[in-house]
């Protein structure tokens, strides 16, 4: 069980993935180990790679859109057995005792441990995660696809909790991309009205074909104008920079943005008319808990819905993350481990 | 009925308060009379003086934190009666037939009729207003100092319940004046541990007996690095620029800013740090319905919160605004109609 791990890393600041093996030492009592079988590729990947949200130690091995076997369970790992097939996302383990952990918000603990900082992702044979990060994959699911569920997935599922969405609601998304196609499907099996807002007019009939009852070009002044006032929760999953005057007022009052695209630029909020006149507000989030996390792989088993991916060996890494990058990809990228 | 208003109004953009009078016409069906007793000044009075956050129609006749009895009823008017006394805050009507009013948001209604703005306001010895913005005031209320509540009150009383803050809940109040100091009394009675934010030593021991719990001096950049991850549910009633990035960083995993001062400049939010990391969210509101009013009163009086408030006669109403804006209130200013 400690027998050396292959993987595909980035030696240095946006440099290429290149095979690389470690030593994961002794398995921790609480751990289990996994067989990657499928690994998505997130944004997120690209910008620890290229350091771009802030200064990612190297090597860095990517990939927390794990799917796999467990191959071995530490000697306190609870509720999972050899075999099992589970899924990792984002985080990979958590304190398990403080407040928010005790709470079910192990997403919140301060000690929080991303799959890929400082420690070793899915883009390799093996992986290790915390037993209670480790969700069992419904059976129904295929786990050739679910991979982007993980992360991409909950980042917009947790949303419709975490804010109270309810079915009368009238739910926008703007952005249809590897996480706004799956928010499509979430809002319309949410049994909301569903606007998509995409500056491609190439995916309106995609999106409509995703669940939306109707599609807004988000770069047509006219057409943001005309929307003004009808949604009352609108998450933004773009990361370019947006007119976001024109976006706050396609709010309803009491309307909501909520953010879980990272734009790095500062989304200047100007009081008066974006908040208080209207009793609107912005929030954001990432990813969510493993509660949170299990619930919604049985809602996407129970209402069928599907990431909609293309496939690559791991072994064509760097072709898949060009392909991602270039933003032709439909929707999602996943891996195929392929070690001989 | 119609016998003229006598009123105190500015005839141009910042001009001083003249006396002024207008005949009402046929009272509306649905409208009440109502005989001035006292009327606070609040800063979005002198902010229309001005015509500080959009253009003005002059004449202006101020004031929307009316205490008086009502002196006629409109035939249609409900649940009222002659000389009963009531207070008027910033709205006097709205459509009451559209789907916020039926679902008691009176005060997002599209057809809102602000009480200064297309009718005139209180500084005048009489006023009108529709009867369901015409609220019955709890007899263990003191009409001199109640006038305060019906606008500011009510601005950082609805945000407890829009945003369903709890007991257990960590409040802060970031500026503690004409707002502020009745935000710190609501916190404390809500059960909540309270924390004042000022940026004036003086206010330190006052705030404590406002009902703050401790008190951080909000332009000491250590200091508010101290308080970081520490608060739940933060109001900010400043109108000067702040620093918003310290101001997030105070806030505890899924902590929430509430504005309800009016800051010209824009806010701007860095997503990643400021919401996403951590799920916080940033709203807005102003003042809020007739249903909330009466339930803020109720609260008040059984809480045996006040307004702290000092007196002018109303035909000093030049030396009460220019007090106003020397920032030495303390905390909130009334006007006494003294019209013989």
């Amino acid at each position: 069980m400690n027998s050396t791990i292959r993987a595909w890393a980035a030696q240095r600041t946006g440099g290429p993935l290149e095979p690389y093996e470690y030593d994961p030492g002794l398995l921790g009592a609480e751990e289990v180990e996994i067989s990657v079988e499928h690994c998505g590729v997130c944004y997120s990947d690209l910008a620890f790679i290229g350091s771009e949200w802030s200064p990612t130690t190297y090597p860095i091995v990517p990939g927390h859109e794990v799917v796999g076997r467990i191959t071995a369970l530490g000697d306190n790992a609870k509720g999972l057995s050899i075999g099992q097939r589970v899924g990792v996302g984002w985080y990979a383990g958590s304190c398990t005792h403080c407040h928010p952990c005790i709470r079910g918000e192990q997403n919140l603990c301060a000690q929080r441990q991303p799959t890929i900082v400082g420690r070793h992702g899915g883009f390799a044979d093996r992986l290790r995660a915390h037993w209670m990060w480790s969700i069992p994959l419904p059976e129904q699911l295929d786990p050739a696809v679910s991979g982007p569920l993980m992360c991409g997935g909950l980042t917009v599922f947790n949303p419709f909790l975490l804010n109270g969405v309810r079915p009368t609601d009238r739910v926008g998304v703007i952005g249809i991309g590897g996480l706004g196609h799956l928010a499509l499907q979430f809002a319309r099996a949410w049994g909301c009205e569903v606007t998509a807002f995409t500056s491609s007019a190439a995916k309106h009939d995609e999106a409509k074909a995703l669940g939306a009852h109707r599609v807004v070009s988000s770069t047509d002044a006219g057409a943001m104008k005309k929307s003004a006032g009808s949604i009352d929760f609108l998450i933004s999953t773009v990361r370019a920079p947006l007119d976001w005057g024109a976006v706050l007022e396609t709010l309803a009052p009491k309307g909501r943005l909520h953010i879980v695209g990272v734009t790095t630029e500062p989304v200047p909020i100007i009081v008066r008319p974006h908040l208080i006149a209207w009793q609107r507000s912005i929030s954001g989030s990432s990813t969510g808990s493993p509660g949170v996390l299990a619930t919604m792989l049985g809602f996407v088993a129970r209402h069928r819905i599907a990431p909609h991916v293309e496939h690559f060996p791991m072994s064509r890494v760097n072709d898949a993350i060009a392909h991602l990058r270039s933003g032709n990809a439909r929707y999602r990228v996943v891996l195929d481990a392929d070690f001989s």
